[in-house]
This record gives structure tokens, sequence and C-alpha cells, in this order.
């Protein structure tokens, strides 16, 4: 349980200031009234009293459900909220300097939570304030659906559903519908709201110590927003079941909390209670949509997904449906600059997923099947040459490899490049099309990733990909010797760039990269290819050698001793030397 | 530690395509392809490879990062997102199906973040699709500032710095700028960015069970995304004291990670890491921008404060800074759907505070100080009698009324009443303007605000200003018997709106609402007015005593036997019977 106590604040006492502060830094358009400690007020920056020509919806109430409702202030929805204590009802005066702050001609809306503390409060402010002559309205929201009927003098308890009054009411004030008719509006969305709520955990109070009123394995049902209990305590279960009780619960036929019945067209809005991730408020989102959809027979125009009604650091989430005619999509959809309304909810649904796309028709070759051509030509001998003794070379080198590896690594280097080597020997013979260098190297790459893993298999894969797709750029099939340079270059560039290396950190861009270095100066100085061919062969060769030399890589061989590691040349780098090298020899051979 | 096991998910294993289905059901403008469960990929439902026309945007790596990177989708934004499984990178036939599915004529940039298999898989499928004739450019985000250099081949890790890159890019590509332009914005974008994490727990991963590497009061800095140990385990400070050290170590002169000096220009972004209230997130917004101007002499440009790249269900945020000049403030600015970036973060920032406003001209007498008037007239004389009388009937009745509310609730009812009524007395010898009915009524409820506590303070705090704000809209001093009864049946409705009660409730209202009935009926029969007071007093006194007989109240007198409480009216409505029947005596007496 320690972990639930810790909270990254200063003084648990300024945490609503401090806050409002943050809050105000983030939103350029919120400004807060000058009453602090007592007065925690934030309004429009863009409204002022004086001047202001739309009704006025303010709500409000005790802090710790951030982003409610500060969060909610904006053109379309709330033009100012207060800010209670945590937990605790803001003061008659708190909210009267609200009023005072945002009421124009049109008057104001107060949107209240079903709490005693919070009616009485924002009642006796609402008194006062219309003895001073503002027009004042308040409609109490409680949509909470976890307890059964006579729910007494309390009544239902004000829950997430709230939220969506607040839209209702802030868009109707927006479209400059009058004092009776926003509160009429509201009022309506109100009844038309039910909320349940589910957690794992309680809350921390800042500063105290956390309840442990739930046991491990258990889940509480029905409770509310200040982590006071609820309806049940039961064994945790699988989300599908936990949202099926929730939503029969809402829907009931017996409480008649909610006007909804089969064929109604609903809105549902899953609440994160603070602490849960959004992984999990969207997995519930996508099973509550089916369920009201098949189970209960409603057509779910919209969702709004995310923490609108927290309770502190309270692991859980609330479901709300409301019903949703015409008249309420459309308040739902007015746009608002409010920052924590969700945005992206609203539009027309399109098929959720989509066929999975083809690869373009300028490639492909790629759904046809390679096949060893009957006849290999001049350039397909060379080349059969070339891999073969490439890839016998790995596979003489194996022992070695696992032993260097064995040293700086996990010691399966030279076992899995034996495996690619194999492959690409099994292979080349079934069905690489040898004619065509560019699409043999793409083959190439293929084998290699059928068969080997890790890091050293997908870096081998980026290798021959992009010598391929620096191939392709070659219409012909045929590839001079300055455009197997320009391969190896663009190889050698994705290697680097992906693997993250650079020339000196014990990989096997330590052969390449000098091998690459002497190819271009020798084909740029006109020497004969094959020749430059070799002379790179050897600067890999030395490449490799010099690995040795060279220091610690973080992260990678940085703990190895120094020692060690001076004896130790890079099994990668050495893998490349030999490859490279026998592959040199051996088109050299097979030209002359 | 058991709670932080609990998760509202069904399978493990199924938790991210769950996560796809719910966020597709909640955002209509997005799709995924339908490659369940080995393809993630979410798209934007208004694009098409076959005729988009922009740079495509593409990002993705492990899931557990949510919203991060399906909820950056959007208009503005990515173009596509590539989710692995939870903190595995996605393979590489993903990748690839989300290339073909967006990238157009202009082709696309994968913005990576800096992790081995992220940048592999990446790697490969951008060489696999430029094979197939796509133009691809990647960039790798690598923003941690919490190690020090050298970072040897893995190098710095990306982190939610990259969340601004997405922006950078995304509305470059949106402005219609070509692939190597909205490659070059991304790439100069991560090179202003830096991130350095704080954590109070480490995250735990769907189906299993968390590691308590962090201990009891003890903060985790510079950790990474996947829970992965960071720079150092240290006592849990004052927030303020940990950003003091992030900020010092994103800003260190020693790294040079960031470009930034005393003077620049630069955008702070504070995300939450999964389990973080937001709250708490605001609270570190706050401070962190004073400290950045005042200690690190920096212009703060914007702020944005969310959780956009989280790790599970983590508790602790990330900062990161980014050096902003115009260009990047524009592409920062731009709009778009992508429905997890911030709204309202834009726009120029007006002072934070605005003073307190004042009481409207139009109730001046608020700033006057009442006074008794030296000569009472006929009306004033009246009203002292009858407030006189019901102050004292009060006074006489205190123990009966602490006796009954002993047996129905805590007992104080009479003493409560009491000090209201003396205060009454006392006030109205000093200051009230008796000869002005509607403002002695305000200032009865000024004495009561005074000195009663407690739920029936403000209830009849309530009452009175009800009654206030309704003779108020009568311009003249002098109140018609009609209008006292317009007056009694505003402060009734007052407290029974915001009290939560109705008639047979146990509550004052049993005798104010038959009291009410009566005085209308009287009335409006043409009775005498001074005989229909009294009436209306007999009929609050039965309705008083006829509160015994009423059933017992949820969550306010439930718990009492049905035999206790019928011997016990409610004390409420005794006292409103006493004062009323009081005032009327008075009153009657006075008049003839």
């Amino acid at each position: 349980m320690a972990f639930q106590e810790k909270k990254l604040i200063n003084d648990p006492n300024d945490v609503v200031t401090e806050f409002i502060e943050g809050l105000i830094e983030t939103y350029p358009n919120l400004q807060y009234l000058d009453g602090f400690p007592q007065i925690k007020v934030v309004v429009r920056a863009d409204v002022s009293s004086s001047t202001y020509d739309k009704v006025a919806v303010i709500s409000g109430g005790g802090s710790g459900h951030e982003p409610a409702h500060a969060g909610f202030v904006g053109e379309g929805m709330l033009t100012a909220a207060i800010c209670g204590d945590v937990f605790a009802s803001p003061p008659v005066d708190s909210i009267l300097a609200g009023i005072r702050a945002v009421t124009g001609v049109k008057g104001c809306l107060l949107v209240v939570k079903n709490y005693t503390g919070d009616r009485l409060n924002f009642g006796l402010a609402a008194e006062q304030a219309k003895s001073e002559g503002y027009k004042v309205e308040m409609v109490i929201v409680g949509d909470d659906c976890a307890l059964p009927p006579p729910r007494g003098i309390a009544g239902r308890r004000g829950l997430a559903g709230t939220i969506l009054v607040h839209k209702v009411a802030g868009a109707a004030a927006a479209a400059g519908r009058d004092l009776a008719d926003v509160t009429a509006e509201a009022k309506n969305a109100s009844q038309l709201v039910g909320t349940m709520g589910v957690a794992l955990s309680v809350c921390t109070l800042p500063g105290q110590v956390t309840s442990d009123r739930l046991g491990p394995g258990k889940m509480e049902l029905g409770l509310g927003i200040h982590g006071e209990p609820g309806a049940a305590v039961v064994d945790l279960q699988p989300v599908d079941i936990v949202i099926s009780h929730v939503l029969k619960q809402i829907l009931s036929t017996e409480t008649q909390y909610v006007p909804i019945t089969r064929g109604s067209r609903v809105v549902l809005l899953i609440n994160g209670l603070g602490a849960t991730p959004l992984m999990e408020l969207m997995i519930a989102a996508g099973k509550a949509v089916p369920q009201l959809q098949l189970e209960h027979g409603l057509a779910v125009d919209k969702v709004y997904t995310g923490s609108f009604m927290t309770s502190l650091d309270m692991a859980g989430f609330s479901i709300s449906i409301m019903k949703a005619d015409e008249s309420i999509l459309k308040r739902l959809d007015a746009p608002t600059r409010a920052p924590s309304w969700p945005v992206g909810a609203d539009g027309v649904r399109p098929p959720a997923k989509i066929p999975l796309p083809v690869p373009p028709c300028h490639s492909k070759k790629i759904d046809e099947e390679p096949s060893r051509p009957e006849q290999l030509n001049v350039h397909g001998i060379i080349l059969e040459a070339g891999i073969e003794a490439a890839a016998n070379a790995i596979i003489d080198l194996k022992d070695s490899l696992n032993e260097w590896d064995g040293k700086v690594g996990d010691g399966d280097c030279g076992s899995t490049m034996f495996r690619g080597a194999m492959a690409i020997l099994e292979d080349m013979k079934s069905h690489y099309p040898l004619n065509d260098a560019a699409e043999t190297v793409n083959e190439i790459a293929s084998s290699i990733r059928r068969v080997m893993g890790g890091t050293s298999g997908i870096i081998y894969d980026i290798f021959f990909k992009a010598a391929y797709a620096k191939l392709k750029e070659n219409k012909e099939t045929v590839v001079l010797p300055k455009q197997w340079a320009g391969a190896l270059e663009a190889s050698i560039a994705a290697v680097s760039k992906y693997g993250g290396a650079s020339a000196g950190y014990r990989t096997m861009l330590d052969a390449l990269i000098p091998a690459l270095a002497v190819l271009h100066e020798r084909l740029d100085a006109g020497d004969d290819p094959l020749t430059a061919f070799l002379l790179s062969s050897e600067a890999a060769s030395s490449g490799a050698e010099s690995t040795k030399d060279m220091p610690a890589q973080a992260g990678r061989s940085s703990y190895i001793s120094p020692e060690i590691l001076s004896t130790v040349p890079d099994p990668g780098a050495m893998a490349v030397a030999a490859w490279y090298r026998a592959a040199a020899l051996a088109v050299k051979n097979k030209c002359q």
C-alpha cells in the first residue's frame, strides 16, 4: 500500500491553488480570480460580466476530480468553474465571486452535482446573487444508478454524467438561447443520463494514508467519486463481465433511472477515475458498444472515452449512458474551446476496419514465385560462384565466430550465420533468379529472414534489402561495378542508420566501411574492377582485425575487461571479412 | 503491492487489439487495418494511398504508451500508427502494411523512437517499401537527457519529446511540404528537444506481477518508459525540488543535449506516465514555468500538460523542453484533428489572474453599513415586534429542540437555533433598518450566517436570502400581505430545491408548506391578513406535530427504530412552528 501514498506535490494544503496555477499556465484562454487561497475560481479569459451577452454556465464543487470542473471552462461549455478544497464544497463567497465575474444581462445557470454541501452553498450563492439583481437558475444533477430507490433526502449522487450536462448547457448558451431555455435543456439532459462506477482501489487524499477497504483481487461496484463505499465489493472479474453488470444496472427497468428502452439512440461516456491507463478505458469502450447494441438493442451514436470526472488517484472507471435525441446530439457536437472536452468523437462513423493493402503494382514481382533460370548467362554464373563461395566461407568459420562471440557476446554468432549461409545455398539451388542480380539479392534477404533470428538476422536483412532497393533503381538486369559499389554504400548507410553504429563501434561496419572506401577509391582511379574488388576485400580483413584495438562500447561490450577485449576481434566484422574476401576471390577466378 | 496488479481487462494477450477496437469506437475519423491479431495498424479514415497528395507521417512502436501513438493519428499529425504488443516493437509486416495503406506519391516519413528493435524493424520495412517503389525517409528521436554521454551504440532513448516531433512533421506535411522538407523539419525538431522522467512506481504488464524495485518513500529519476531502471533511486521530495533537478539535468551545459541557452524561447511538455492524476501534472506545470523563466532565463511560449506517452500504470511524469523558434511554434499551433493532441494550449496569454469582481452597482446597499432608523415608522414597529417574539420563542424552546434532536439527530438543534436567535436580537438593536422590511430580512440572513454553522445555518440563510430577493422585486419599502406570502413561497421553494427535501421528509418544510397553503387560501378568500397569518401559524403547528407520524428517511433517520421515531416530532419543523406562531401573535397584538 505504501506506493499509493506517494504523490508528486508540495504542501498538501496547496494542491488546489497550485493545480489552478498550472492549468492557467497551460491554457492561455483561462484566467483565475485573484482571491487565492480562499477563492479559487477559473473563468474564461474572454468573458467580462459587463459585456457578456450569453447565458453564463457555471459549475464547480470539491476539487480532486480534475479535469472537472476547471478543464471544461471554455467557449461553448462552462463560463466559470468554482473550485473547493479537495472533496469539499466551495464556500458561498467563492461561488458568488464566480457569478459576479462572468454573469451578464442574460443571467447564469449553475449546474450542481447532487451533494448536500454543493446544493446548499451554490443555493445560498444563487439567492444572494438574485438579491443583487442577477438572473440565476440552478440544475442539480444526480445521475448515479448504483443504489436502488428510494434515495431519501440525499437523492442520487452526481457523477460523470454531469459533464454531458455541462456540454448541453454550454452549447445551448453559446447558441444564444435565453436562461429559461438553457435551464430547460440542462434539466432535460440531466434526466436522460445514468452513471455507475467500478473501482480497483480507493483514492488517497494528499498528505493522508490510503484506506485499504478493498482487498487484493477485489473490486468495488457502484462507488462514489469521493471514495465513499459503493453497492458491493466483489471478486475482480474480466472487464467484459464487469461492463455487462454495470450496463444492466444503469438500464434497469426496475429503477427506471434513465428513460432508455430498446431502439433508443444513446451516447456512451467511459470515464477514468484518475489512475486508470487509457488502454483500459479504451478496452472498456470497445466492449461496451457491442453489448449496448446487441444485448440492449440500442444505437450508439457517440462514444467519449477519457478521464473527465476523476477521483484523485483512484483506479477504475465509470460508465454513463445518455439517451440521445437530435437536439442532444446537436449540443454535444457543437464546437467548444474547453480544453478537456474530447475532440474527434464527432463525425460519421465509417467501417471500423479496412482491408490490408496489397503491395503496389510496380513491384508485382513480389507476388510472382521467383525461379532459377533454366540456363544461367555469364553474369548468373559469376554471381552464383560469388554467393556460393561467400556462404561456404561462413560455414567454415562457424566455430571461430562462436568462440569470439562467446567472449564478447552470447556465443551464437557462428551458429546464426551458419543457418543463414545454409539457407542461401539451399534456396539458391531451388529458386534464385541468378540472371537478375537485383532480384537475387532480394532473395538472399528472404532466405536470411526465413532462418536467421535476432539482431544479426534483421541487420543482414536490412543490408540486402537496401542493396536491392538501390540496384532496382537501375532497370537493367546487368549490374555494373560502380552500381555494385553504390549498392554496398546504400547497405552500409542503412545498417549504420537503423543499427545505430558508426566506424569504431566494434561492428560489421568496421569491415564494411574500409572495404567501401577502397572500392570507391580504386574504381575512381580507373583500376580494373576485379582488382578493385580484391583490394577492397583486403581492406575488409584488416578492418575486421583492427576491431581488437577498439575500445569497449557502452551497453554492448563495456562489461568486458580491456585485457580480454584486446584479444578478440568483433565476430560480426570477421564474418563480413570472410564472406567478402571469399566472394572477391571466387569472382576473380570465375572471370579469368 | 497487490492493488497494482489489478487491471480491468480481459485476456492479457488481447489488450492491444481490444484497445484499438475501443479507440475506433471512440473516434470515427480512425480506422484499423484488417490484420488482427498480428497486424495492428491505425490509420486516418480519410486517407487512401491511391489518392493521398501529402507526405504521410507514420510512427509507432510497442504498445503500453497510450495515447501514443494511435491517439495522435489525424489530419495535421500522424497518418498511421503501427502498434506492437505491449513494450514490443511491431513486426516488419505491420509496418509495411501501414506504409502501403497511407503512402501516396509524395512518400512517407517514419518517426521512430530510438530503441534497437524499433530502429531495425522500421528500418527493414523502410528498405522493403523503397524496393517496392515508395519514397521513404526515417527520423530517429532520442530525447532522453537522464544519462550522460557517451551513450554508445544504443544512443539516447526516445521519450515523450517524440510527440512534439510528430506534431512538427505532421503540420509540415499538412502544409504540403515535400518529403525532404518534412524530414528536415522533423530532424531539426528532434534535435531541439530534451526529456527526463521521474516515477513513484514501476508499471505492471497486463497479467504479470509488479516489480517493487522502488521502496516506500522513494522515487526514481531518469527512468525509461518501459520501466527500465533510471539514473538514480532517491528519497521522495517536494515536487518543486524534483522539478528543479530535472530542469537542470535537461538544460545541462555539460551534456549539451539541447541547444538551449539563456534567452531562448522554449516549449514545455509535462507528460503523465499513466497513473498520475491531472492535478499533479498541472502542479508540475505551474512550478516548472517560473523556474524556467527565473532560474534559467527562458521565455516559455507554450505549455502542454497531460498524458501523451505513458508507461501503462506508472505513477510519475516526464518533462520535455523544446527550443522553439517561429517555425517550430507555427507547426505546433497548426490545427490538427488528432484526438490526443491538446486543445486550448495555443493563443496569446493574458494576465493569469484578474481582480475579484465587486458586487454590481444595482445592489450598492451591500457596501453601505445598514443602520437602525432613529425613528421607527408603524411598519418598523410591527416588524420589530414580530422578529422579537419569534426570536424569544426559539430561545424558550432551546432545551426541547435539543431533546428531540438528541433522539433523531446530533442533539444540537436547540443550541444552534438559540445562537441564531440571540444574534438576531442583538443585531436588530444595533443596526437592523427596520423601516425597510426587505433589507431587514437580508440582515436576519447576515446575523444567521455570522453565528449559526452547519446545515441548519445555511438552510436558514437560504430561507431569508430567497425571501429578500423576492421582496426586492418590489421597489417599495412597504410590504403588502400578498407580497409576504410570495416571499414565504420563494423561501420554501429555495429550501426545498437546495436542501433536497419535499413534504413528508420530516423537515422544516412539513411546518412551512401547510402554513403557506393556508396563507394563500385565506388571502385569496379575502380574509383579514392578520387572521390569515394566525390561521396559517396554526397550520404550521399541526404540520410540525404530524412529523411524528412520518416514515424514516433514507440516510437521515432510517437508522432509528420506528417505535422511537413515532414519539419524536422533527425539531426543525417544531422550531418553525414556534417562531412562526409567536410572530403571528405578536403582529396581531401590535396591530390591534
